[in-house]
């Protein structure tokens, strides 16, 4: 399996489309999920091209992990979240729609189930919600 | 929140209560999960107490994510799966439900759903699917 440098979170870090940025470092990059499953629902990329997990370098999965954490911490306190779930998809049968490695970060309240997959944000509440996640990060 | 030495996988790092065993390192230890959501559903933990995510420590998390990927690979190539789902629950509220740190990885087939939680495997399939995964690793 290779890496396609046309895929969207590529294009994304190019600045070819653009997203709802909330963080990035030297080596990661962080931003709205625009289908989002929770409220504050963001991914996690690496800067450098990989396809997912199985092709990554120990650099990249460092990398993002440090990221998720902090992004963790960021979504919980942003949205008074006692909990995060944490998924990360490898290849289409393991639930991945875009390929270059991307760790979901899901702010989760008691009782409250993830939403189902697929359905587009409305751009104004993502960018409300984005507002708040920055505000903490600072 | 603070880490509870009497937590199941804690007892598991201390041999008090037995565990389906794939590998282990330095850092890492990973067993079959004893309600499996798919076929070589296992998990990988570090031997260093931490709660979940968000008290860990950047070298549990490197060391947690290096042995994940490894055994990606190892679960694809023992039951000729085509993808791989990882997934990491932090707090009761984000799906968590033993409090030591631990990354589930699951061996993925087309157009294959996960199994729905909370069932207990039959012991004897699980040492066969154990068997696979050993074998692979070598």
């Amino acid at each position: 399996m290779s890496y396609d440098s046309d895929n969207i979170f590529a294009k994304i870090l190019r600045g070819e489309i653009p997203s709802e940025k909330l963080y990035e470092d030297e080596s990661t990059y962080v931003f709205m999920d625009i289908m989002p499953r929770a409220d504050g629902h963001c991914l996690v990329i690496p800067k450098t091209p990989c396809r997912n997990m199985l092709d990554a370098s120990p650099e990249q999965l460092t990398a993002c992990l440090v990221t998720v954490q902090k992004m963790g911490h960021a979504v919980m306190q942003a949205f008074g979240a006692e909990g995060v779930t944490v998924q990360q998809f490898n290849e289409a049968a393991g639930g991945q729609e875009v390929f270059h490695l991307h760790y979901h970060v899901l702010p989760r309240h008691d009782g409250v189930k993830l939403r189902p997959p697929g359905t587009m944000a409305d751009f104004a509440v993502l960018k409300d919600q984005a507002d708040k996640i920055r505000a903490v990060l600072g």
